[in-house]
């Protein structure tokens, strides 16, 4: 028997080779930096700004992958660390690329383990020719360097490639800020050398730390790379939301009008839409799923922790604007799923809370189209302030 | 904003109430002594034999209800003992009731708690008004008494209650056995005469070990008091399984023909086709769910264990018959979702083994209608044993 073929046999049109990582710019907002656009792939198109839900591990937690479409989701991530030390870039591969292996037939974009390395690999050690790290599951040594990380990402199969980049902590000081934006724009260069796969494309990372100048000479040095998609790295590491808006403010002019602009493991769903009206196009974040494992739940009148006693006998639903599956069902049943450790809790406010940002972003491309995201903004911001 | 009340402003037609819990025998297999039939309850007809997945605590484990309902599941379980401790049956009364609360407009059964005082609670003790044990949660010292238990099941508002039973440890001596079966009994027409809600019915339950004569007596007494169903119960408890068989082959033949038959958690397919062919109607289990959990397939080539190593590259689809989120998958991605203990694993085979029960009961009932049960069990019974 065989497995469903996602490109060869499924049943959506696959976009022209020529349309391939072209990137659409459909209006911008009259009211603020914020752009409605069409960014295509070879397994189709994606409406920005997109937000993407995070599959670690091949899987977006907790989610059947049909529920994933339901929400709207367009483009998925998934990560070429966790990937390549389990099942194996080789297995996924062999079994016929990520898009098969988890029967998801939209674009994927992977991260290039960058991020990883500086997040959770123990003993890491970072030369000019590679990252060095033991693995967090079984203590292997790894090396990761920008060409291993395109082969794995090649051997995933995704659609967007992320190029690899050195991550450093915050704050830190200039000359080590510095070091690292140069190595990651020196690594990039060889991630587009190493590339082999015309399906997929790669999007550069602007680092540079929370230092403006840093930042617009790495967009600057970057764009004469010409890479079809950049994306600004190094940010939501801690540091106070209002240092990422300035950093968004001085790098997000600097990039190429022309290429999609992506700002990585961000975020809330305030800084979703900070990020959008200074011009950001695609956003991705393990929020909506972590914090739905975790019986808090996003809605337009502020976040809601289920397991608060408060909602003991509470008939009100979480919120009657949510997915059908949700949309009928209390909170006070939500606390009893929390309360009694059943897995539903988290599968039902996992599915919530990333239907939720993508509501988000299906208002928000209807507000820019319609110039008055500002607007849009400012009623949003109220509700979630109101404290539901 | 109200909640959807399950049984006023559902879709479904309501029953007359002329005809809530009336069985209705349809068809007689030629072959065997299994039967075709409908029970009918007040939120809708139930095709028998049928197989209720188990929602111990307002939950089919793993599963939203909605994946529930597309596996053919007409009728479902929830747990007396359980829910009277979380959240509280009184909560669930002031919210609806449990169709309301967890959203399923179908048919529900309760247990009584019977079982699992014999199971779960800690330093039991029975007399003649009640069983007094510790909860399993907080160590809280509970009664309950068969009238507690009619209370309980009232407040949760289930279309069938079961009796409180008091069931014993097997083997054990004759005199125990009786003495519980006797108990049984008495307590059997004192739930029955606590009932105050025509829209609930009451199962009794036939007690008596593994001695035949026992269970032929306790049949033919509880069968006086007419009860609208009978259940086989104090079975499954660690016995062999040819020994429930012989129970079986006793006493079905002695409860009322116009009745339905249900033997209480049980168990693996196979034993559902025995249960089948020497009579029964209705079962209930755990064993797909929680098998699910713990990544072990059934399939009509026997059972699976996707955690062995050899699915490490395997592209076969676990089983292609089964549900759409399942079907195109490989048993490589399920060994990977449970190595990386994700989520996804436990939900998907749950909802494929509670499907893979359900078309075992579709294909029992064409087989039955068709005069070929004996075949069937046969070709199903070799298929198992092949080793897939
Ligand atoms: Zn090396
Ligand atoms: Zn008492």
């Amino acid at each position: 028997m065989e497995l469903r073929d996602t490109l060869e046999q499924s049943t959506f049109d696959r976009p022209a080779e020529a349309d391939w990582f072209q990137y659409r710019l459909k209006h911008e907002d009259g009211t603020s930096k914020a752009r409605r656009g069409e960014f295509v792939t070879p397994h189709g198109a994606v409406q920005t700004p997109a937000f993407m839900p995070v599959g670690t591990q091949g899987t977006v937690k907790g989610l059947e992958i049909g529920m994933v479409r339901q929400t709207g989701a367009e483009m998925i991530l998934g990560n070429t660390y966790h990937l390549s030390l389990r099942p194996g870039d080789d297995i996924v591969a062999e079994l016929g690329g990520l898009h098969r292996f988890m029967d998801w037939q939209g674009p994927i974009l992977t991260d290039s383990g960058g991020f990883q390395i500086f997040s959770l690999a123990q003993m890491r050690k970072i030369t000019e020719k590679e990252a060095i790290f033991q693995s967090h599951i079984d203590g292997r040594k790894i090396h990761l360097s920008p060409e291993r990380s395109i082969e794995i990402q090649e051997n995933l199969g995704s659609d967007i490639a992320m190029v690899l980049d050195h991550v450093v902590e915050l704050p830190n000081e200039t000359k080590v800020i510095r070091e690292a934006m140069d190595r990651s724009i020196r690594w990039a260069k060889r991630c587009q050398d190493a590339a082999s796969r015309k399906d997929q494309a790669q999007f550069a990372i602007v680092q540079g730390g929370l230092d403006e100048s840093l930042r617009v000479e790495c967009a600057e040095r970057l764009a004469e790379l010409n890479f079809p998609g950049y994306a600004i790295g190094g940010l939501s590491v801690g540091e106070p939301p209002p240092e990422m808006y300035r950093i968004l403010d001085a790098t997000c002019p600097t990039l190429p009008a022309n290429k999609p602009r992506y700002l990585m493991g961000v975020g809330r769903p305030e800084d979703l839409l900070e990020g959008i009206r200074r011009g950001v196009d695609l956003f991705d974040c393990v929020m909506p799923t972590r914090n739905g494992r975790n019986a808090l739940a996003f809605t337009d009148e502020g976040t809601v922790r289920l397991r608060n006693a408060k909602h003991q006998r509470d008939p009100t639903p979480l919120d009657s604007k949510s997915v059908p599956q949700v949309a009928g069902l209390s909170r006070a049943y939500f606390r009893h799923l929390f309360m009694a450790k059943e897995m539903l809790g988290p599968i039902l406010l996992s599915l919530h809370n990333v239907a939720y940002y993508q509501r988000l972003m299906r208002e928000a491309r209807q507000a820019i189209e319609e110039d008055r995201f500002e607007a849009y903004y400012e009623q949003k911001m109220a509700g979630w302030s109101s404290g539901g």
